[in-house]
């Protein structure tokens, strides 16, 4: 039995988002607690300060949904409008809310502020609307009944809107959700090292395979992550729907999929040296000190990140490393001869199990003949020995290289981390 | 004489747009540049990958604008229906596109790369439709007149989406725009070492000082960049209006202000090294690579960077850079001395003008007595010696806290490079 979810949208106001000074940051924030909850968010809007547009934008939306939430508006300044548009959208005067300056007032004490004149107006509601105080703020929200929709109104300051939604408003749609509450399980593979078309295809065959749950693919460059999420009634059945279908995904993908909890690649390389004890050293060239910068993001990374030199010059490559003149001199900067030197004078210079060496070409500038701008030779010395490849890869901006050569090299050590453990 | 301003609309389609998964970054950037080409942004929505709300949507949309502009959907996977949704709300079949083929064919011929069959959806077109070559990835866009209204449909990956925005449909709405086109001028003062709140108070008086300018602030971590436009029909009247309020800014601000033409503290720190010849080399403790990796990330930085040590390890601060053990016992790893020896060393083994060096702590353990998560101590070696600062600083996150250590050694290096200008 498949109950019906209630159907929300979110309408985001204020002429600072419309006009884009800043990106609506709140919205997503909302849709992705009310999916948790499993509330269907269909649809997002945002409008500007002005009354007749969210009093319109209101009404239409409560049409179509079961669940409105709107954020701004509802401060003391001559642009807060949200409160006296939603008034009108539900054919409503604003009336003098007790509730609202009360808790207000509760607001000014604990912080010891004087009340401004201005912030009276923040205590006019909807007529028949409930108050919802705010206690790390001033402005109050509040919700009310239009037609057949509930809305619920908060701030549209960050700080406030997250707490009064998790403390105030989700328990009230949860009620509101009554049998029809229905639990989200959500997972996410991971992969590096195929193009966002080949994953799309690898996925083919998956609606057939589980007919109940979705997908969505996300890119952050050079990382793919799929979410696979499905709701139901009982948790369990949930969770070994989500499971499975993530190891359908995983033996799609293959080993170019790295982590089934939608860890990053720099997160499971540090958790595979942690887990084996072991230490790593980086000396990079093209890359100039990404690889380290990513590794060291991690907490923790002190316990196995030992040493990272950056040696974008010859005699810092030579004096630092120990890379020998010959060796560049006879093969370029740019090769796998000189991956290797660096890689195993890091290892020696930083006391490490292992240490991944990278020099290549970022671009704009600096391909050669034979070597064009995406040329990458990686060097990776192990307690075992040491290796290297030459990978032609080209992204077209300098930053986007950087980060692919670092993930190659990211990748590298993982894979030689996951032999070490057989 | 007011011209009449077009309206537009924004819809972002996708449905990790739509549940929160990422932010919708698109319709801030597409709205921030539309209105400085003087058309008025009046809506965004969001609705998620279904072909019947897609259409529902442009239809509506349509009916109330002049321009609606859609993103997302575009590419290779089962989940990009947007093609499919606006033909279906123009009322028109989706055809094949040779122009988009075309322009995908010699996007993969320029990567080198393989066709996938799966690609070729992309080259699927509403009937009538224009197609938006892309020159920075494989999904075209394209432009079809729907009743009145011109939409525009792009892909959903920030940087294409820009890319195209710019390049392509800017062009062509500033065309629509005809004698309504106004001039925009815009210019940037970047800011590093106030709080966001405090830039706010400086910038009191504006609105009065520059009446027919507006201005906003935009945080990117630790850098504050307040960006001030004029629209005007005159664009040598645009152009001094925003050249006095950026002086204005300027003066207001102080030395915080590192640039008015909106460049980022490591490109100005990039371009004074240029032009006065020198070179850099830094040692990286609790910034992890993160100095470097700013540094290299400008483009031409070859010129000038010599050299990164990231010494995690106390072992590697000895061998690498010539700490002396008796340093490190008796002030501790993150103290002036270090750091002034970790400067020292790093500039003799690069062989550079200066070397700056970091040690600290970002958190969240690492705290010891005297020394809570946040402080930093920043050592600069110069041809005329070495100086060192300590900082407590505390951003509450590591990668907050890594970060405004990096700025601040970047801070620290470009008002040396000022003095030695003098």
């Amino acid at each position: 039995m498949k109950a019906k979810l209630l159907k929300a949208e979110i309408l985001a106001t204020g002429n600072e988002v419309l006009t884009g000074v800043v990106a609506d940051t709140n919205s997503a924030y909302i849709a992705s607690r009310l999916e948790e909850t499993g509330i269907e968010v269909r649809r997002h809007v945002c409008v500007g300060d002005d009354p007749e547009l969210i009093a319109d934008a209101v009404t239409e939306m409560c049409k179509r949904s079961d669940l409105v939430i709107v954020t701004g508006g509802l401060g003391p300044t001559g642009d807060d409008i949200t409160a006296g548009a939603v008034a009108k959208a539900a054919g409503k005067p604003l009336v003098f809310s007790k509730e609202a300056h009360r808790s207000m007032s509760a607001y000014f004490e604990r912080r010891k502020k004087q009340f401004q004149r201005s912030d009276t107006k923040q205590a006019m509601l909807p007529e028949g609307a409930e108050c919802i105080a705010n206690e790390v703020g001033t402005a109050a929200g509040f919700s009310i009944k239009i037609g057949k929709c509930h809305l619920f109104a908060m701030p549209g300051v960050p700080r406030e809107m997250k707490w009064m939604l998790d403390a105030k408003v989700l328990p009230r749609t949860e009620a509101l959700a009554g049998s029809a509450r229905m639990y989200t399980a959500k997972k996410t593979v991971s992969v590096f090292g195929l193009p966002e078309a080949v994953v799309g295809e690898r996925m083919a065959g998956f609606d057939e395979a589980f007919p109940d749950a979705a997908y969505g693919i996300r890119v952050s460059f050079p990382e793919i992550f799929v979410t696979v999420s499905t709701r139901k009634q009982d948790p369990a059945e949930a969770d070994s729907t989500v499971n499975s279908a993530c190891s359908w995904i995983v033996a799609r993908i293959g080993d170019c999929a790295f982590s089934d909890n939608g860890a990053s690649l720099p997160e499971v390389v540090g958790r595979l040296l942690l887990s084996q004890k072991e230490t790593i050293a980086v000396a990079e060239s093209c890359t100039g000190g990404l690889v380290a910068h990513l590794l060291t993001s991690i907490p923790g990374s002190s316990g196995y990140f030992l040493f990272s030199g950056v040696t974008y010059s010859n005699n810092s490559k030579m004096n630092v490393l120990g890379v020998s003149e010959d060796t560049i001199f006879a093969n370029g900067a740019v090769s796998q001869e000189v991956a290797r030197e660096m890689a195993l004078g890091t290892r020696k210079v930083a006391g490490s199990t292992y240490a991944v060496a990278t020099t290549g070409i970022a671009g704009p500038g600096g391909a050669t003949k034979g070597k064009p701008v995406g040329t990458v030779c990686i060097g990776l010395a192990a307690p075992d020995g040491v290796e290297s490849i030459t990978l032609e890869l080209s992204f077209g901006d300098r930053g986007m290289n950087k980060r692919v050569f670092a993930f190659c090299a990211l990748d590298m050590l993982r894979r030689k981390l996951l032999q070490g453990r057989k």
